[in-house]
């Protein structure tokens, strides 16, 4: 199956099997079937956010090569939702001739963090300086050549900065290394970048290379996870143009087709650096559904499929508020009727059955005259909602 | 179960049972399952609309009594996607304790036509001028009395066009009563009524009487089946006025609870008569998921749920066109990529199996500076698309 897909067949014959079933194969999958395109959803919970409300699910690890190539077998095209699937499992299915997309090269290039730098780097994307460290020796060096503190992250399965540790000083050192996993795992280190702002561009990249970049909105973060967005950013035309610009070079770089987000560091000198990128969906192009004439989510789909990108035109400037429950707790909401009472505010529950210290059950979406009216909308009915037992 | 049900349990442990799983049923789900709120769908079609995509689907006759009352015992409320259902059905599970919004009440004074039009009579709404006809006597009294042609209709199960007849002559007569199926299924006949435009405006009414009006809209006909619905109609601010208040008027008398629509004729004198009106989300307000602050789908679940009712505010003019099959063939569509490159159409399909003539397949939306705007880009993207053998 090549990029003539989508004319290939009759329409809706199409089968996407998406790899993970959380919040992002959920959204995905509902705009597979608003296009009349069929899915399978392949995660180990049989309860997930996607198997909950749409058809399609499959039991079974996406860490299993068997598993992995039975489904396989079953769709005309695997996608992911998420950057964990080993990029030599995917590799495999693309040798007995199944289309993964993103290529499980893109996965190769993008899931190791430190490769992922190097090949930013080397595709001329600035990122934040860093260096492999495989050996207490090497990591005495990083604290000497860069300074304290700096960040130790590990190369793999890293997300809402889990897989993250700053060592503020040589004594910090034995702890991160433990706290990581070891040396074993993959680590390196990043310098310490004491950023601005955190910024985000959401990009699709079809199949013969061709782009649609959404605007360039502002991230906030609350202990490591995005908290809120707010699109568009409030910076200045020249630099949403180089972040628009870095994001196309970056997916460029890793071949990437689908949507991917880009998360940038804007430093205090104006310089922006890319932070990192996600091959799939994100969390910080949520307010696509509602401001933008073609969600991330659809456009994940019209890219894997070969059909044509839709536009990313902003309707109107918006803004998005993360629900993260504070403790564990069963996943039914309190204060829904309140929070739903806040005029223009679109609520939107996962169904996860259970909440856990800052796990995401859900987001509110907001548009408005300005972005930052359409986060006092958000924030009002999302500051409604909490997870209690 | 109250009027507190929203406050009475956790948000999402609340299950709707939705009668009937066509694209409505499959629309109001979505927008239930984005809440957390559960659906289960009862349709004697395995292969419907809402159970190719969305989860909790039941296969079972919705006219059978027994169905209905194991389905009713598996969910919290009983809601209704089609106006088929006979309303002394839902009177049996009323009596036996189940709540269904709307009620059997509402659909007693709405699923028959005739009563219906005299509802809406006695609580001082315009309607076009009607007959009861149950002898051949009846009728060659209403033929002299309103003239030819008049309209014969059924007094229920009618839709688009179907379970009406022209009648232009008295020599039409013996083959209209055929056509409908005889005196005995419930015959009434209108006026001839030479609108200049159809209007329609759908309605939000919730648990304790507060409605939600959307915005005015007009509604193209083709073949007697909506094709194209421009938000807002172009019409002056009174006349719309008129017609939200009517609407308002029209689902008071039948106490309504949830979304319904309400079509309208405008007299050439300027006069408006409400035409007829459906108690349930509408094809002429499938605009409101792109264009209004929440749309007919989430509003009709956060009535019958007793949440507070969404704000129908509309972001920016629109319109809408269905994707009608013009013959018998496979559902799945020819053109979409080419209708998918057509910017900011927004392209639902319902991912029916089989096309018929007349059958609606799918519909396109879109926004505009204007709704004669947004209808050029609809139409062109829906132009691309065909069901073809």
């Amino acid at each position: 199956m090549q990029r003539t897909l989508a004319n290939s067949r009759r329409h809706h014959q199409i089968t996407i099997g998406i790899l993970g079933g959380g919040q992002l194969a959920l959204m995905m999958a509902r705009a597979a079937s608003q296009l009349g395109i069929k899915v399978r959803v392949l995660d180990p919970s049989p309860v997930g956010p996607a198997k909950q409300s749409v058809t399609g699910g499959v039991d079974g690890e996406w860490s299993n090569q068997e598993t992995l190539r039975a489904f396989a077998s079953e769709v005309d095209l695997v996608t992911l939702e998420n950057e964990f699937v080993n990029a030599s499992l995917l590799a495999d299915l693309e040798e007995r001739g199944h289309e993964v997309l993103p290529s499980s090269n893109t996965m190769r290039l993008v899931q190791d963090k430190f490769i992922q730098k190097q090949t930013l780097l080397q595709a001329g994307v600035p990122v934040v300086e860093f260096r492999s460290v495989v050996t207490p020796e090497a990591m005495q060096a990083v604290g000497e050549d860069m300074g304290y503190p700096f960040v130790l992250k590990r190369r793999t399965l890293g997300y809402d900065g889990t897989g993250n540790f700053t060592v503020a000083s040589p004594e910090d050192v034995t702890r991160a290394v433990e706290r990581l996993g070891g040396y074993d795992v993959g680590l390196y280190a990043e310098k310490w970048c004491p950023f601005v702002m955190e910024l985000a561009v959401m990009i699709t990249r079809g199949r013969a290379g061709e782009t649609v970049v959404y605007p360039v909105v502002e991230s906030r973060q609350e202990n490591h996870v995005c908290s809120s967005v707010l699109a568009p950013a409030a910076i200045s035309a020249e630099l949403a143009q180089q972040a628009q610009s870095m994001a196309m070079k970056a997916v460029q770089a890793v071949e990437g087709v689908g949507t991917f987000g880009i998360e940038f560091f804007l430093l205090p000198d104006g310089v922006l650096v890319v932070n990192e990128m996600a091959p799939r969906v994100h969390n910080s192009g949520h307010y696509t559904l509602e401001a933008c004439d073609c969600s991330q989510f659809e456009n994940h789909i019209r890219a894997v499929c070969g059909l044509p990108l839709g536009s990313a035109a902003m309707r109107k400037p918006a803004a998005m508020v993360n629900l993260l429950a504070k403790t564990s707790a069963p996943g039914a909401p309190c204060g829904m009727a309140e929070a739903l009472a806040v005029p223009g505010a679109q609520i939107h529950l996962y169904g996860k059955l259970k909440a856990s210290p800052g796990r995401k059950m859900g987001h509110v979406t907001a548009l408005g005259e300005t972005a930052e009216e359409a986060l006092a909308t958000a924030s009002r009915a999302a500051n409604c909602i909490s997870f209690e037992d």
